[in-house]
């Protein structure tokens, strides 16, 4: 392996950061990736501020003795209760999700009234009102819990999703907020359900998910950190594959078989982790 | 406290053993509550048997370090993934809930078919056919992965819920299964859901619910265990009010809150557990 070569950690509670992950291999392929889902302990949106930040350090320091050299917290539940004590514990830079998504949010909305799903955690965390504030823009913030079930059943353009996704987004697109133009899909899960989301917003509105803006701000991270490579290496090595190392605390065969749903194609290297050994 | 006073421990990966709990409390008013909240861990019905059985073991420990005589296992998918590991683990006698609910849709069977609705890991188990079968029972499992959440979200009466479980109870009262006559619920969430599913099944659908069995399974170990008392005595205990105390591994508050709807009242005594401590 080149030593200019980056290890980048993602982490999630379970599959649902795997729509970043997906993202990342877009904007940067030339990396090694270690991916940890902490599957046994999922979902983390039900969850408290301490029991996540427990389990996020947990996984961040298990994917920095794997190597890793940038942390992308790959979950919207994670980033929103627990980015500052994850950054704290770790010891390589940490990227979170909701800073992109709010940025790329910024940069979609016209009148400024933006609308942000997301697990009941994350709206109660706030974190997406506030990275929006911050950007002079008026935030409405909407838990939607049934939508990660719905998603892992499989029922992704479902009528049943169609009718809780209305009856969600009716309460979220009222009031002051009927003329939203942006919808921020605050849970990794979500982007599964973009068509759907799509015909069930007012037709003005536009989808932003973090994953892309989050993608990018990663690889802003990666230049500060590696410095520039000579052209040649550097071209020689955008050929080639991204290596994938996947870790899962629960049953591997069953993140195989869920995990490809998110990430497009077939999960090769996936192991077994138990965080109390 | 009088030596002859039983403690009980009560074991689930969140609120759905209340449910037993409310029935343990008609049967056995004279004893004491230990009650075992696995919450930051839950919801156990994705998840695999080594870890189920793992996060169980060590729940049953727990209770037994706070003097729990007998341990119930309130929770379908440990019982039905775990009961052999935890009865092993345990210095105690353990009942689960498979057992009592298989001897219930025995009872309540006219043509001995039986369909049974669970969590995925519970269904994948097939313990219930196992027990149904050695009664001599026909049986169809059917997992119904989303009504845990729909529960969770307060939705115990609503449409989107009754859509679900028409397709659920569609696919599971079919072929072979259109005459049977018992519906065993066998997760115990889903007692929250009866009037609902009374509506929604075939009308000549009897339901059945492991709590009430279970209490009485309970009840029968508690005699052996305890040898009878004089009447006098006996009679002063059983005025007493049964002594509760909770244990949950994720926030207190959210267990007191989501804990009353499935007790039915208040919960006053509520510790937070950290497992690794």
């Amino acid at each position: 392996m080149s030593p200019r070569r980056a290890i980048i950690g993602v982490f999630d509670s379970g599959f649902g950061g795997l729509t970043v992950l997906k993202a990342l291999l877009e904007v940067i392929p030339d990396a090694d990736y270690a991916y940890f889902g902490d599957t046994a302990r999922l979902p983390y949106g039900s969850k408290s501020v301490e029991t996540v930040a427990r389990y996020a350090v947990e996984a961040a320091h298990y994917l920095e003795s794997h190597g890793a050299q940038l942390l992308v917290i790959a979950c919207n539940t994670a980033t929103a209760l627990a980015l500052d004590r994850i950054t704290n514990a770790a010891h390589v830079p940490v990227v979170g999700v909701v800073e992109p998504g709010a940025e790329a949010a910024a940069a979609a909305t016209k009148n400024g009234k933006i609308v942000v799903i997301g697990t009941e955690a994350t709206v109660s965390s706030h974190a997406y009102r506030k990275a929006l504030e911050a950007r002079a823009l008026e935030a409405r913030e909407k838990a939607c819990p049934l939508l990660v079930p719905l998603v892992e059943e499989g029922w992704v353009d479902h009528a049943v999703t169609e009718q809780v996704a209305r009856i969600y987004l009716g309460e979220a697109f009222a009031d002051g907020f009927a003329d939203a133009d942006v919808l921020v899909l605050g849970c990794t899960h979500y982007p599964l359900l973009k068509p759907l989301l799509h015909r069930v917003a007012p037709a003005h509105v536009r989808i932003v998910d973090s994953a892309e803006s989050t993608a990018r701000a990663v690889a802003s991270h990666l230049r500060q950190l590696l410095p520039p490579r000579p052209a040649a290496l550097y071209n020689d090595e955008r050929r080639a594959v991204a290596r994938l190392k996947f870790f899962a605390t629960d049953s591997v065969e069953k993140f195989r078989r869920l995990g490809q749903r998110f990430l497009g194609h077939e999960l090769a290297d996936v192991l077994h982790v138990d965080l109390k050994e």
